[in-house]
């Protein structure tokens, strides 16, 4: 690969859930010229677990630092290699991060998962995003935040997650006191790589995101900030030190959280005083690298999905019960992001064929290659099954983690790929759930875009989105959209001046792109899919809300005419 | 083995789904001294399928004539080695089969499909009792049947199956018009050995059990033998000929159906001239083999089960819907015989391990090991699953074959071995509601005898029973209850003072035992499993009736609560 003499450059650095991957981007078309993955050492795949609680999910902060030192420096290691490439042509660097994932951090703001007394405590750990121990905090909060004069759940849907901030650091003042009362202040692991890569650690002066801060921590300038005092010492006396040690202000990631010193700088093979933009989630920065804007809906499917979609601040938005968030500036500055999402997608998947159909995890990969191969050649409709999506729970809309998976339809005849079959469509159906409750609320979705690995690399799931949604599935050009959306961070940040973007649009016309193959629904299929859908639906209320009356009589005979008219 | 000298024995034979046996069984103690097994040549196990549709299932009438043969000889000649026996000291021959399995015959008595003219047709050979093609006429007998002057069903639990003698033959007649107009009569398999074998095929003279004609052709004494002509003809015109080549009445199995004929008696190597008992279904002779009494419920517990216990002629007793047959004298003769069962048992852990969770049909066998292993070390209500069992539709209570699987509480944790627990109490559950229904009836049920296979290797099933119906579980001490039930009936029609029995109360005092193991319920276990079977009887009348109304928020949730519980 060969770059003008005036190529510019970003860097992205995307801290996932088992790594974390630094891209290096030629600003001009958006080209991928070099990228480094470490693998998060602790753990297993770099997730501290404890077999006696599922829901326990932590990580080691010092895995953040040294994935920082190894996935940039290797990144512009390679990127050295290519010709047109110099490090002073990096003009500014982006992160994104999984989240909520608070950390608590000591006196000098470094995490206190590093302070030898705690370093085999789990709790004084990042909180990593999955970790699903705060339930029964998530559902108090939810109810003193929804009564409260500001109703401060009504930007998150009316439900307040056990996946996030206040949640999991009121679970740990309440079960890990004295790591609560030795940590100075929480930082989300969004704001802290900023923070240490540019050097300031103080947790009141630090910059702290607006899209970590909107969407968990309930932060919105309607009610000046992060929730009151009186709320937070409802929930627990002194907990509203958290919210003392925080910043005044939140910022979007288009702005600078500093320039990176001279120690981080050296590590990595840059030049010091590279200017790093404020840091947002991975699924926000993911849907800038995808290209969303107003009527775009940017799926990012994974282990499960986050979809996001933007809407101008300037137009009317009513609050949308049941969707994850509503914060503007959570993406793009000068627009709402809006945030909902499958619990699990690719996870269930993964479930079927690890713990159910194939045995061995060790097979793992073939078993979804051959149930992909078998499953591909059904017919809609024909294997008369149908599955709820819930084995993880429910995140949109019913915003319910005690909900569970569930399968009907099975005969005596049903193979192991008609069931993986009937999952995936289970999937679909999750994921137009979530595009109806946008457009219920007069939000449009005129364009789906979707990332990440199965959207990649299985068209089966693809034509199945297509058909289930009665939508074009395209899919985004950039296998890595979450650390490009950072790299284009970075061009914004370093401005036009300096080579960089102007604004996040300017960034995105010169850098995103979409795959030239689109899988357009079917007609044939869409109409067996709508009838399947609605009991889907009935399913859905009768499981999952209180409101629902009636019986399902229908369900399993509908299935089989259903089935029997696809066999024909 | 050694007999005493003047040692008499009966022989069982019993046509199974896949295979006929033959048992040699001493009178004096019931030991079983010599079996055969013949497996059905034709077809894939004995069965005559057709790829493209499922519901369709056939046999072969002269695999029933040779397996007589094989069968019958293959025992004697076995027995033969044992000292004390001798062909003239067989005192009797009793038979069993399948049922509803009627087949078409023609002039001679000998099945249509031996004539050269139909032996690639499979509507001309015997329609296994396990063919679902005539659904849509069960639907329509239900109705015509239900409304007419002596409502047909009653003793049928309100619906005609399609599994039974009148659909089979209607959809044979409408769909092969050439084999129903070719057929000059119709007979059961069970009654066409009997026949056969001593050598009266006339179709209005020959031996009728009443078992047949009462659980599957609605003949009842009340309206004077089987269904009125107008009944039948307004089915279809012409169908009442299948009744008018019908016998005026019919017998019990204590009754003679003929003697074995030269030819026959030869190629067995047994003197001519053996009585031979009025034929039965399986599961009924099973029932008499078991030890039935009134009090006892014998479950025949194999791909499906038969349920099956009896009530004194001389007691009242009501209609009980939705049982599969209340007939009187079709076990025992101055009894009711009540039969009611779950359309797939074993099919269903058959099913789960050979299509969902070991790849190939290979390794079934280890895999029932393997997954039952670790299943034994689950605690109840521990994996939060529950399933309905219903993979095969749902025989009693719900008799609807248009019913499917369900399956409820996956996660992302949940194992293969969770899901085979889960589906074996799906089972048990059935065999409760079962249960329920016969005492919610005034037939008190004070003892469970099982036999099958399942019943006797198994122990984590019966455990699984015990727990579930809070009642002890004892197994049969025969593992052949159907030959063993069937060679009493060969006893019984020999007479005492040929050697055999008065009686089959003497013939069972004599010769049924039980298994010194008996499962009783653990009272922990059971507590637990009445929380699991309030919500199975939810999703069951929610899926299964039309009646119910409400909503299934619970159901999750409290799965969520019992698998919290019982982790602890």
């Amino acid at each position: 690969m060969s770059r003008t003499d005036v190529a510019q450059f970003a860097i992205g650095v995307d801290y996932g859930t088992n790594s974390v991957r630094a891209l290096v981007v030629d600003l001009a078309d958006g080209s991928e010229i070099a990228t480094h993955v470490f693998d998060y050492p602790s753990g297993e795949n770099g997730i501290l677990l404890d077999p006696k609680n599922h829901n326990l999910a932590r990580q080691n902060p010092a895995d953040y630092i040294k994935g920082f030192y190894q996935s940039v420096g290797g990144a512009v290691r390679k990127a050295r290699r290519v010709a047109g490439f110099s490090p002073h042509r990096v003009v500014g660097i982006g992160i994104d991060a999984t989240g909520s994932t608070p950390l608590p951090v000591g006196a000098d703001g470094m995490p206190l998962a590093m302070d030898k007394r705690f370093r085999d405590n789990p709790d004084a750990h990042a909180w990593l995003w999955k970790d699903h121990t705060a339930a029964a905090e998530a559902v108090e909060i939810t109810r003193k935040a929804s009564r409260s004069k500001y109703r401060y759940t009504s930007k998150c849907g009316g439900m307040y997650s056990s996946e996030w901030w206040w949640s999991k650091i009121l679970h740990c003042k309440r079960t890990a006191p004295k790591v609560f009362d030795a940590a100075c202040a929480w930082v989300e692991l969004a704001d802290f790589v900023p923070a240490f890569v540019t050097g300031n650690l103080d947790p009141r002066t630090m910059a702290r995101g607006i899209c970590a801060a909107g969407h968990k921590a309930m932060w919105n300038e309607a009610w000046g900030g992060l929730p009151s005092k009186r709320l937070l010492n409802g929930l627990s006396p002194g907990l509203s030190r958290v919210a003392e040690q925080y910043a005044d202000r939140t910022m979007t990631a288009d702005r600078k959280a500093g320039l990176l010193t001279d120690e981080v700088a050296k590590k990595v093979h840059l030049p010091a005083g590279t200017p790093v933009a404020v840091g947002a989630f991975d699924a926000h920065m993911g849907a800038i690298g995808a290209g969303v804007r107003p009527g775009t809906l940017v799926k990012i499917i994974g282990t499960s999905t986050c979809d996001i979609t933007v809407w101008p601040l300037s137009e009317h938005l009513p609050d949308i019960p049941c969707l994850c968030g509503i914060v503007p500036g959570s993406v793009l500055p000068d627009m709402y992001g809006l945030e909902a999402g499958q619990s699990a997608v690719g996870d269930i998947f993964n479930w079927f064929v690890r713990h159910v159909a194939c045995g061995e995890p060790a097979g793992a990969a073939d078993g979804h290659a051959k149930l992909t191969a078998a499953a591909e050649r059904l017919k809609p409709g024909a294997s008369g099954l149908l599955a709820l999506d819930w084995n993880n729970g429910n995140r949109t809309v019913l915003v319910d983690a005690r909900l569970a998976g569930l399968l009907v339809g099975q005969t005596l005849h049903t193979t192991a790929a008609e069931i993986y079959r009937a999952l995936v469509e289970a999937t679909a159906f999750g994921a137009l759930t979530i595009i109806n409750r946008f457009e219920q609320y007069g939000v449009r979705i005129d364009e789906v875009v979707n990332c990440g690995g199965i959207a990649e690399k299985n068209p089966m799931v693809m034509q199945i989105y297509a058909d289930v949604t009665g939508r074009a599935m395209k899919i985004s050009r950039s296998a890595q959209t979450c650390a490009l959306g950072a790299a284009m961070a970075g061009a914004v940040v370093a401005g036009k001046k300096a080579g960089g973007h102007a604004t996040f649009a300017a960034a995105q016309k010169a850098m995103c792109g979409l795959k030239p193959k689109v899988y357009k629904p079917n007609a044939a299929a869409h109409k067996i899919y709508k009838e399947l859908y609605a009991l889907y639906s009935q399913l859905h209320d009768a499981f999952g809300t209180t409101a629902w009356k009636g019986n399902l009589h229908n369900v399993m005979k509908k299935l089989l005419d259903i089935r029997n008219g696809a066999r024909k």
